[in-house]
C-alpha cells in the first residue's frame, strides 16, 4: 500500500486575476521547483464544484515522498521563501491549504 | 505534459464518526472501486490546516485517465450508485467536492 505526502493549496479567485497570474508564473513557481525532495508539482485552473461549496480559481498540489520529506522541504530556506511568496499571493486571493498522507484503496 | 482528471472530496468530521466509517469502509469504497475508468482511489484521514480553514476528517480523492472518462464514470450505473450514497453520508457529514484537471508544472 503505498503512502506519500501531499501540500494540497486551494486558491480563491483573485481580485487581480491578471497580477495573480503574473506572480504565480514569474514568482511563485520557480520557489515551489526549488523545494529539495519535490516529486511532482501539478495545478489545475478548471476546478468544478460538485457539492458544498464554491469553484477554486487554481488548485495546486505538491507531492513529496513521505511526510518527513515534505516537513524538511518547508523548513528549509527554500521552503521559508516558497511560504512567504504564499503570503504575498494571499493578500489578493483567499487560500486554503493543508497537507495530508495519502494511502491508496484502489 | 501530462494531464488527469480528479474527483477530489474533502469530509468534515461526522456527527458519529463509528457509523460513518462503518458505512464508508462497508458501503462506499465498495461502491467506489467499481467506477468504470477509476485508475487510483486514495484516502487520507490525517490532514492538517496549513492556511485558511479548518482540518477534514477525510480526503479523498479519485484519479481517472481525463475528464471525459471521469464523465462517463459518474454517468454510469456504478456512478450513480455512488454518488446516491455520498448523499448518504452527507446526511452525517459535510463535504465539499469538486472536479480538476491536472497539468503538472514540475
Amino acid at each position: 500500500m503505498a503512502t506519500r505526502a501531499r501540500f494540497l493549496v486551494l486558491w480563491g479567485t483573485p481580485q487581480d486575476p491578471a497580477e495573480f497570474e503574473r506572480h504565480y508564473r514569474d514568482v511563485h513557481i520557480p520557489l515551489a521547483r526549488k523545494l529539495p525532495g519535490l516529486r511532482r508539482y501539478s495545478l489545475s485552473r478548471n476546478a468544478m464544484p460538485i457539492r458544498g461549496g464554491d469553484a477554486y480559481y487554481l488548485v495546486a498540489e505538491l507531492d513529496f515522498d513521505d511526510i518527513t520529506s515534505l516537513r524538511e522541504a518547508f523548513g528549509s530556506p527554500e521552503g521559508r521563501a516558497t511560504a512567504a511568496d504564499v503570503a504575498v499571493l494571499a493578500a489578493g486571493a483567499s487560500v486554503h491549504s493543508m497537507v495530508y498522507e495519502l494511502e491508496d484503496v484502489g
